[in-house]
């Protein structure tokens, strides 16, 4: 299989590597450009560059299927995958259908490609992705807040602006506005018309949202701080208590020696 | 008693448990479905379930307190009274009534059984309410500073906009909003064309209550870690220190030992 | 002297304390109920409370001078001294003049008593005072940035919008507005309208401002909760230390003691 | 060579130091006052003035260059460059001409020197270029999402609001805007009367670029934490290893000591 072992070295080849993500920073250039006004030739050539990368990719993707022993290896890593179903979906020719807006939102996937062979990008987006489970309960609590005070919204202010308040789903959408703080004062005012005491809904809103909010936050910080502190902890005291064993233990020997040492003398003495 | 423990059984069963949560679940959809225009025989459907899932409340609660082995201890817990109150809340007959607003609105206090009923989110908000004690003098200090500058702000600025300065709640409910920076230079600007320094009197405020705000927070931060080392520490420290001293114990004794030797060896010498 | 012993006990008996602190809270009461619409005969009553408070706090002021042994020693505290200039300017008699509206903000501060009278407060105001230099350079280079942006913002847009960039102060003041996120789009789009390229000036702001803003914030956490590790180590490691040593001096002790045993059984061994 | 050590005395002179910088805070001021309506002969003194500084800023940099040992040195240091461009650039004579506006935005950058000048300073923004590299991948990720999101915009808004969503540069800086909250729902507003559902896309926008940034504080401070824990428990673990260790030594020593004058013992006891 010397073809497979060749195919290998390319594939872990740095300046291939470097080519690749290359290709990737231009086809996500070649997006953005698709997005001003271009019309006539240079609309072709654009057309063109982005054919080439469309085949590029699948070359690319072929050769690493191909370099793997195992065929289907090479579907066993997650990014793998994630660089395949990104490389197959923005082979299906829709562009000069009625689909023209799909595929060019599809083609935009290339730009997460980067995060796929960028190896900081991963670890960073894995390490994101850790941190999720960790805000799992509190933004259920945070949901639970928000729906209350979507339903009595919708029951009370329904009537003065449907527009803000017409069911729960515009509910939650303006209370998300009023947390944002995004004219908040004036979806209240509008409210305070009809019901005086509104502001009590709002100022204890955004006192509740924001004080679970914050306190996730510090949550946060004092979890992954503690995390830190024991991995190092437990090294440091490893390392130390290592050091100080080894000193007790030569300590103790010498004792034992002299321990021994004195049996000796005290035996030959008894014989005196 | 035989029917106790079954009952107990009952309430104690993951199953029974799943399904309790399934219900106030599903209460609560039922509850959000109501916000959308509902009329004609879903309308019927929806009061139908809403009345199965409040007979179903009142048995679950029954069943909980009957499982009690005394009566009262079911109420020794501040959850199950918390529990208690919301479902016989919900039990009020006020539906065609011209109090139908305020019966949806008790009705909707069946989400927070979500709460009691979800071991992690009661961890999570006691801990948010023991957070609370914490931020007591800073948010008094936080009020004093607020009605201040509301009781200057109204001397000042009522005859310009009595709508945001007319009296002192009015003055607090603008401060607030200026505090959340939302359309504060709107605020600002206004009283700017009668008081050429009025910026003096809101540069003071944001910066004073940002001030004291987020030196409130680092606090807080530093506070929670300082708790969590000082845990931490001891607990480390203890098995450090037993280690060291179970040592420490160990030479002692061999020393003793040698000690208790040359005891007898000079006394054995000193025969000679 | 007994008076002065009688005054003593009578200043820090506790529920004299707290009279004066309720007298404190009243007195606050009425500067905001003065902010309401009030005539007739309530106002006639209002101002004789606030009459009967003044005469109230001038009493008590003048019942902790005299409690104190020399005259000159109450002055010696900086609270005593913030306390007594806010009573001696709310005596003042600036009510039925023209400057009646000064009249009432001097009566304002008495408010502050609050901080001067509860000690927890006191304790965070000196707190807060205490992290102000902290901050000094931070605000120091904060106030550079803005400068001189403020001074290119003058010179580029004066023209488009005098009012937002006319002269220096207005343009801080306008920067400021963009650091807060107030509207600051408004008055980018407008100098858009001129030069196309503004945005890179306000963003650029934005991200300066933003981004030295953050570190201090950080920085200040970091330093603070490096004091207080530094203490708590320091605390943590000496009685850690004291244990240590205790041990290692005995086990010295344990040692010389074996030491001049054995000296002794050379001797006698070197004479027999 | 008396003359140079005479200018490296005035250079290092902490008088001739303060005077430098009360040059540099007053033609900051002079730069300051210009950004004023001033016309006549208070401009005349203002332009003789700004010429003086200029001078003096010119002698300034001449007698530090000619107080180093070598020429070349001067230009080692990073900030000496600084400052010696900054102080040539101003002496370009572009006052009368019509580059007059990018004369004064030159000479604003004197300001700058208060940095050079105040050691506090110059840490300070060490400092904070240093925590620069610690923020480049998540800007990158950060970007890449701002970049995706942006022509997703483009794609769909774009024939709703082309001012919004005209391109990919126009949608990056309406996505800075909803970043930053600032009349976000405007926006959505606008894009929701044609997409219902667009509002999925910016809550997703909202929550990502969110949840990255904070993240990313997040991984700041206990970065920057970690960092400092280890520099103290490194300087801390030292002494007291240190002194651990000195009296481990010194019982070694003495265990030493007795196990040579038992064998001592031992050898003459052997002779016996």
């Amino acid at each position: 299989m010397g073809l497979q072992v060749k195919l290998q070295e390319v594939r872990d080849n740095k300046v291939f590597e470097m080519f690749v993500i290359g290709i990737i920073i231009f086809s996500s250039v070649l997006i953005g450009v698709k997005t001003y006004e271009v019309t006539g030739w240079p609309m072709t050539i654009l057309w063109g560059l982005d054919y080439a990368v469309t085949i590029f990719f699948l070359f690319e993707i072929l050769l690493r299927v191909a370099a793997e022993q195992k065929f289907l290896n090479f579907f066993k890593k997650g990014w793998n995958v994630f660089d395949f179903v990104i490389v197959v979906i923005s082979l299906i020719p829709l562009d000069n259908s009625e689909y023209a807006l799909i595929a060019r939102m599809l083609r935009l996937f290339r730009v997460m490609r980067l995060i796929s062979f960028i190896p900081e990008l991963r670890v960073l987006v894995i390490a994101l992705l850790s941190a999720l489970p960790r805000m799992g309960y509190v933004a259920l609590l945070m949901f639970i807040i928000f729906y209350i005070y979507a339903v009595i919204g919708n029951i009370l202010f329904e009537n003065i602006n449907p527009v803000l308040w017409g069911d729960l789903g515009i509910s939650l959408l303006t209370l998300f506005r009023v947390a944002t703080f995004e004219d908040w004062t004036d979806v209240m005012y509008e409210t305070m018309t009809v019901y005086g005491l509104s502001w009590v809904y709002f100022l204890t809103f955004i006192f509740f949202s924001a004080f679970v909010f914050l306190n996730m936050m510090i949550g946060i910080v004092v979890e992954v701080l503690d995390e830190e502190h024991k991995k190092m902890n437990a090294k440091d005291n490893e390392s130390q208590l290592a050091k100080a064993e080894a000193r007790q233990v030569a300590i103790e020997d010498q004792l034992a020696e002299l321990n021994s040492k004195l049996d000796k003398l005290l035996s030959s003495e008894k014989k005196n």
